[in-house]
C-alpha cells in the first residue's frame, strides 16, 4: 500500500474513527497497556509523549464505515465497526512483529523491541478482547452477529499466519495452498470490513454476503499486486528494496506459481537450497519465476479478482456515491490512482 | 491447588466438558494450532500420538456447570459456559509461560518450549477467539451479555498479569495495589465461572451478581493460601520446595504486607537488594514476613475472604444440593477437605 490517502472516504474514517479508536483503548486497557498500544499505533514516544506519528491509513475503518453506508446508514452508524475492525487488525501486528522478529513498522522501532515482547503480548491480547466489548457494548440489533464474523475472521488471520510460518519449512506448496493463505491472512479481515458496518446495523443478509465477497476478492488482489512489487517493485514507491522478498526466501504467490509450473527444476534447487543467495542468485531466480510463468499468472489473477471484486458490487444495489467510494478505496488499496 | 479432584461436580465437569471442548478446539481451531492446544491440554503428546495425561482439573468449567444449575438449569445448558471459561483459562496459560519463561506445566515440557513461541502466541490468540464463538454460537437469551462479561474478566485477567510483571521492577508495591492484581489476575476468571452459566440461560441478574461475587472472593481467597503456601507450604503437598516464592523474590500477598508493615527496613534491604539469596538470606526473610504480619495477616485475610464467599450464596436462594456443591468446589480450590 503505497499510495498517500487523499480519499474522502478515508479523510472520514481519520476523523470520525480515531478519536473513537482512542477512546476504546482509554475504555478498555489498563494503562500499562494502553501506553503500549498507544505507542504502537503512533499516537505517543517510547516515552509515553503526544507524537505526530502517521499511523496506519485506517482503510479497513474507511471499509466499515461505507459498509454501514451501503445498509442505508450513516457514516457513524458504522463507527464501532470500524474500530474494531482496527483494534484486530493492530492485534494482529502487535503479535505478528514478535512472530516474524520484525524491528521496524511504519517508519519506527516496532512495540516488543521498545516495550518487551511480554508487554507486546499482552497488548495484542487486550486489542482482541477489546474489539468484541466494542461491538456487543453497541447494542445494535447485529451486535451479535457481527461479533461472530469479526471473530470468524479472526481465526482466519491467526490460520494464515500459521499456514505462512508452516510454508517456510516446506518444499512442496501448492498455488491453492498459497492462494488459501493469502486469503486466510490478508483477506478474511478485509471482507469483514466491507461487510462488518452492514452487519451492524442490520442490513439485509444478501447485502452483507455481496460486501464481504467484493472484500475478500480485493484483499487476494491486494495480496498478489503486493507480491509482485515485493519482487519487481521499485524501491521509490514500495520503500523496500527490489528483490527483497526472495533475498527472504518467501513463499509468496508468484514463487510458487513458478514452482509448481512445468521445468522448476533449476528454481527449485536454488530456493530451497541451504545457502544464502547472492546477488546473481537473486536476479537468477527473478528470471526463472518470470520465465516461469509466475509474473505473468500473479498479474492475470490479480486483474481476475479485481474483476470479480466489481461484480460482488455491480449487483448489490448500493448507492452511487457509496459504490464510488468504494471504488476508490479499492483503488488505493490496490495502489492504482483512481 | 493440591487436592485430588474427587468431587461430584469436577466429575461432572470432566464428563459432561473435556468432550465439548476438544470439540471446540477442532471445530474452531486450524489443525496446526488444534495441535499446539490439543498437546497444551494434555491431550496429546509433542508428536500428536494421544496421551493419558492430565489436563487441568476443569474446576472452572465445573463452577459454570453449577452456575447454570444455580439458575434451575440443567448442568448440560451450562456446558457452553465452562467451555469457554477454560478456553479463556488455557489461553492465558499459554501466554503466561512465554512471558513468565515457564518450561515446565502439570510436569510437560510448556507448550512454547516445543512448537516456539510463536505457535504458542497464535494457539492462544486462537483459544481466545474460540471463546466467543463457543458462547455467541449458542444463540442463548443471555448469550450476547455472558460474551460481554467472560471478555470483561478476560480484560482484567490481562491487566492482572501486565501488574505482576510491573511488580517485578517496583520496590513500593502497596497492599491494595497487590490485592487488586490478585483479584484482576485469579478472581476475576473465577468470578466469571461462577457466574458464567447462570447468565447464558438468563438467570436472574441478582443471582448472577451474587455467583460472581463469591467467585471474587473465593478467587482471592485461593491466591492468599496460595502465596501463604508459596512461603511456609510443605514440599510434598505443594511440589516446590520451601520458599520458593521468596527465592524468586515474589512480590506475593504476604511479603507486600510485610514490607508495608512498621520496621520493615531490615527486610526491604534484603528483599529489593541487587545479589542473589543464600539459603540464610531466604531463611531471614521468611521469618522477618512472619514477624512483620504477613503470614497472619494473610491468614485472617484468606479466613475473611471465605466467609465473604460463604455470606454471598448463603442469601441467593440457591437449591441446597447446588449450594452443597459449590462449597465443596470452593473447598478444594482452598486445598481443604470438605
Amino acid at each position: 500500500m503505497t499510495t498517500t490517502p487523499t480519499n474522502l472516504a478515508l479523510d472520514l474514517g481519520r476523523s470520525l474513527v480515531e478519536p473513537a479508536l482512542r477512546d476504546a483503548v482509554r475504555h478498555c486497557l489498563c494503562p500499562e497497556l494502553a501506553r503500549v498500544t498507544a505507542y504502537h499505533h503512533g499516537w505517543t514516544d517510547a516515552a509515553g509523549r503526544p507524537a505526530e506519528g502517521r499511523g496506519g491509513k485506517l482503510v479497513r475503518p474507511a471499509l466499515a464505515l461505507l459498509s454501514a453506508r451501503a445498509a442505508s446508514f450513516t457514516a457513524a452508524d458504522g463507527v464501532p465497526a470500524a474500530v474494531a475492525v482496527e483494534l484486530v487488525h493492530n492485534f494482529s501486528l502487535l503479535h505478528d512483529d514478535i512472530m516474524d522478529g520484525d524491528t521496524v513498522r511504519r517508519g519506527r522501532a516496532t512495540a516488543w523491541t521498545v516495550f518487551g515482547a511480554p508487554q507486546a503480548i499482552l497488548g495484542g491480547d487486550a486489542l482482541l478482547a477489546a474489539a468484541t466489548t466494542v461491538l456487543l457494548d453497541t447494542r445494535r440489533v447485529g451486535a451479535a452477529s457481527a461479533t461472530r464474523s469479526l471473530i470468524a475472521a479472526t481465526q482466519r488471520m491467526i490460520s494464515g499466519q500459521a499456514a505462512d510460518m508452516d510454508f517456510e519449512q516446506r518444499d512442496d506448496v501448492t498455488v491453492a495452498e498459497c492462494l488459501r493463505m493469502a486469503g486466510d491472512k490478508t483477506g478474511a479481515l478485509l471482507a469483514c470490513a466491507c461487510a462488518l458496518g452492514a452487519e451492524l446495523v442490520g442490513g439485509d443478509v444478501a447485502l452483507v454476503q455481496r460486501l464481504a465477497a467484493f472484500g475478500e476478492h480485493i484483499g487476494l488482489a491486494f495480496q498478489l499486486v503486493d507480491d509482485l512489487l515485493g519482487i519487481w517493485g521499485d524501491p521509490e514507491h514500495t520503500g523496500k528494496e527490489t528483490g527483497a522478498d526472495i533475498r527472504a526466501r518467501k513463499k509468496s504467490l508468484p514463487v510458487v506459481a513458478a514452482l509448481n509450473a512445468a521445468q522448476s527444476d533449476e528454481l527449485h534447487a536454488l530456493y530451497h537450497g541451504p545457502e544464502p543467495f547472492t546477488e546473481a542468485d537473486v536476479r537468477r531466480i527473478t528470471d526463472l519465476v518470470e520465465r516461469g510463468g509466475g509474473r505473468d499468472w500473479a498479474q492475470e489473477e490479480a486483474a481476475r479478482m479485481t474483476a470479480a471484486a466489481e461484480e460482488c458490487l455491480a449487483g448489490a444495489g448500493i448507492a452511487d456515491a457509496v459504490h464510488g467510494e468504494f471504488r476508490d478505496v479499492a483503488a488505493l488499496i490496490l495502489g492504482r490512482r483512481s
